[in-house]
């Protein structure tokens, strides 16, 4: 939970976009705990790639493609989000449409950066008017090219950091201890798998869902991995 | 009833589009509550087809055409709405204007997904302005396109999933308990209709109304049972 | 009266467009009071042609014609209104804008239900907006189009039911009953009248008003019978 | 004065455009006050014509002209106002304006219902949105056109009526009692000129006010009478 | 001041454009004492012209034109206001523009009952949207015409008024009642400038300012009153 | 500080654009109050010409130019401000776009009283509108044109007065007395110069300023004075 | 901590763009609070250049690109800044555009004045509006121009002054008790890394951080020094 907020700071954290006397904006914390409140995901960079994860609910009676959490926004770039999982599909699709306009009018794939940049001012703006609330959602934004592999966070201020292997959601500190821990610089892919699927076994345990995790590897591909390919990573 | 609110919660709940301490929108979830108290609604995917099935009203006076619950969206799209009907009619309105629009446009029709996404987004952008309320309804959306046959579900949050079967409204809990237990790949029409005639019974058995059932098959045609079809079925 | 709402609800129902915590539209309960509190109004199908009936305000000041409660929307349309007067009289002054627009665009009168959408839409959209009441009327909507004879319920949520007899209204439960008691399908115009007459005696007696009854025929000629006509019909 | 508000339902009356839960609109009931509290109009037909009285301010210092009560909108219409004479002074002169565009477009003069619909269109807008106040005022609209003779009632709801006689204003339900009592068709222009007399002495008897009475005759042609008419008259 | 507003009124007056129960704009009423806190300002129509005066500050300081309080709008008219100074000024700009452009628009030169109705319309609407608090000022507008000599009063409300002497104000009580005592029809212009210079002198009599008078005569050019033309006119 | 408000106005001072019962705008009193606690500026007029002072901060550290308080508009236009610095700085750059676009336009530069009123406008209209605030600072604005020379004041309220020599800011009442008794028509540059020195080491003697002083003389050319020039002067 | 707030002050802090009864704007003030809880950043101008300075997160899986606090807006231009992170790289990146589009149109390097204008011009506005937030950021701008070098900071009312050593964040006390004792002009660029390094030790001693500082010389190139460079300077 969230900081107990003294009595006397009551209604602060009630209006949009207005600063509590020591300088907080309430409402962008407690959307980052709806972001605390999500489902675990992570990326991990290896040697010449990268890959994101994160478990999809499991039944007889869910279609697994449209449970998947991984989301695929152009060839070279992925997302996974914890949070209001409408607002992430809501900006996931916009940013497939702003990958499509940029390939369309300069002739050339969108960089992971300039895709999370628009990503984060739209999120920022969101923090800014009286009339909007901030998203709900963070977001690990995974993209590979011309300037080499990228894992991009962008949280519901709209700020944006770039990582080697991170973690949000509500494992989001286990996670990232192991992370601190076990990651090492140009691991292999099979490697970075078995350490996100060790690192999701520990944060996300239910019995009713799946590990989804995809692998954008030096040929530029967004690519899902089967339940078989996962399996055989062990 | 909603989780009970803690009494230090109070206002956060009415205003729209206000995160609460914990990260919760509590509008869209009270806009859930409307969902919760509607009709039944159910979508059953079978051997090449879908059934859509709910109840309407019955009576001498009303005219029956009027008060069908099973809208036809497009040739091979349809839909079943729980929550606030009239706000379920002119989403399906704006849907049935979408289609026409997309098969003029691009002299093909428009594929289930892609019309989902267009009720999603409209739904989500009503929980992020200050000026408008969530919509109060949930949609199964049932479509046979190119890649095949869709049931897919959008709430008041403007969240999507697919499903092989699924139910909304007030016996959404009995009834997705028991399409866990009976619902089988690749079941046929006929078991379909049965399953659902069987849920639809457990769940809405009100005198003052009377099945109402549509089939999309592998023709991509939307069509309504007759009281003597679904009689036969039995 | 309205159900009692429950103090911890304070609040909820003062603020437009914002649910309760158990999934209600409190603005729009309220217009529909006012509904309940306006006068009774009715339609009755019957063989060949449709009838709708209301009380208008009997003196020797008023100037009947103003007074009059069943308007005409096209030559093969009308509608009575419960409710906000004022309301009622601007929508009735859109649609039959409408009606001329489409008459003049596409060169055939406007069929009932397409008018029946266009009022409930824009009764809807009142629902949706912080910045808007919604409506304070409904309507009964009769026409005899292409497609039969039509007798259309809006509310103010912009829902839209068709019946064979309804009513609306103060009187509107009374009213109803009878309905499901006594009418028939395929009564004459006659019939129709006479039980027009009945109900309207049963739930407004009041001395100030005297009967306003109007009637499409197959000719789908919206006509006002006078006193005369009345008479001799009883 | 008003029905006292019950205190639960505080509050409903201090935002605009909000009903109560027994679908009342305070706001719209507190700008009728605001008419009851104003001056006593009326309006009289008579045999080929029509009548509008009510008094004006009496003074040495005063300019007789600017203290008119009773308006002229064009050749064969004028209006009358209770309640805010701010209100209906630009209520007055948008109807001038109107009329004269009318007048130029279509090469003939406005009818009366036609001026009567814009200004009771304008007034229920007021009553819709949540930005703007209800009119504070009431008119009486007397025009003589192809149809006839019209005596035309706009109240703060946008409500429009049509009378043979009839009073706004403080006193007007001592008025209209009179006019049911001595109103007769086809009374002459003298007749009715003692009428209006009569009745403004019994509810408007200050000695710091004169009477202003305009007629429209079957020349079409708007008149005020002068002091020595009405002396003549009485 | 003000009367005393009873307790469960509390609110109505806080919210702008919103009626209380009694049917009265308390905003409006509120600016309306920012005029009655206002130096008294006055105008006396003589015989062939009009004069306006007030008094303006004093000082070894201060810049006399820029103090001056009767303004000059066109040649043929000019304007005193009491209330806030700064919403004067901006309004007197307004109508200069206003002039100016009817002077170049219609090559003659405006009204001043056009004037004033441009300046009471843009006082009107400033009572009636939400976003807009009324104008604190009230204004005499005195003008020399083809239709004659006309001093019109501009209230808070929007309400105009034409007098032949009046005064607005802190004096405006004492000033109006030696108005309805002295003032007589055809009093040339001495004896104006004398009255004026009594009733000023009887409502503010402060030392640190002076006697400021302008005339507009049967030339139709305003015309400012030295300080020596003053004191010969006594 | 401002007068203490009695307790049973409460809320009126809270919310932009409101009237208080006896007239009063709070969120424009209390913006002077923002000027009241703003550094001590003065303006004098001298024979042919004009000076503006003010102190600056002093400090190893600050760069002396961006310090400077004597802002020039154009080369014969110069301002001090108290207040908001913020919202004087935003004023003072729209104004020298104004005075270039102004030469542009016409062909010659622009006169001070057009300046002033550019700026006065602009602050009223921030009085007036309640989604904005007051701007929280006064200005004296100095130029010398083809009708002379001007010091003007403009205050929040966007009232405008010329003055032969004010103050505005903390020590307004302290200077304006001092000018009261010492300032003269006609005074040499020197003299004023050396008036002005006095009066800012009564009013700001703190050590980490240093005196900012502009002279406007007959050349028509905006100059600031050195700190040997104002040594030398004393 | 901000000035504890008197009780009787209640509310004016949470309503954006609302003057205090002593003419403060406490929204204002409370993003200045965000600005002293962010990290410590420096900015020292020296013989013909200067330097930003603060710290950056480190760690093994952070990148260190993403995590530089130090941005560079133009070849010859800098920023650093402390409070909401996220506004900053919004605001820097529209100073990006900025810089870009003044390089196109005009064909030569925008100035640092001219774009610390932009900034500032943004900033003030978001104090001014009911609908925005004040921005939670303070900036310092470095820049080489044609004028010489500039260190100009940017706080969150708007306001811009130029230093020639300066601090701001958690550590601005204490680094600028430290600039006012050691900074000399015309310091070498050697002596200046010196005492960044210096004062950045003694004010964010996190061992998680590790410097961040970046030089524009004569050369007019902004220029991130290596960790090596760095170290050798000490």
């Amino acid at each position: 939970m969230v900081d107990i907020m003294p009595p006397e700071y009551m209604g602060y954290d009630r209006t949009i976009a207005v600063f509590s006397p020591d300088g907080r904006l309430f409402q962008v914390e407690y959307a980052k705990e709806a972001v605390k409140r999500g489902t675990t995901c992570l990326g991990i960079v290896f040697n010449g790639g990268i890959l994101l994860a994160t478990v999809k609910p499991k039944g007889k009676l869910i279609v697994p493609t449209s449970a998947e959490k991984v989301f695929q926004i152009d060839d070279h770039v992925g997302a996974v989000a914890s949070g209001l999982l409408a607002d992430a599909r809501v900006l996931v699709n916009q940013s497939r449409v702003r990958a499509q306009v940029h390939k369309i009018t300069y002739e050339e794939p969108i960089d992971a950066w300039g895709l999370a940049r628009v990503v984060g001012d739209r999120m920022q703006l969101s923090t800014l008017y009286a009339g909007l609330r901030p998203f709900g959602v963070a977001f690990l934004l995974a993209g590979v090219d011309q300037s080499g592999v990228h894992l991009i966070e962008a949280d519901p201020s709209g700020m944006l950091y770039e990582w080697q292997a991170y973690a949000i959601g509500k494992g989001a500190v286990v996670a990232n201890k192991i992370f601190s821990q076990k990651w090492k610089a140009n691991i292999d892919k099979r490697t970075a798998v078995q350490l996100a699927i060790d690192v999701m076994n520990k944060t996300e345990k239910g019995k009713d869902t799946v590990l989804d995790i995809a692998v954008i590897g030096s040929g530029k591909k967004f690519k899902k991995l089967s339940e078989d390919e996962i399996k055989k990573m062990k």
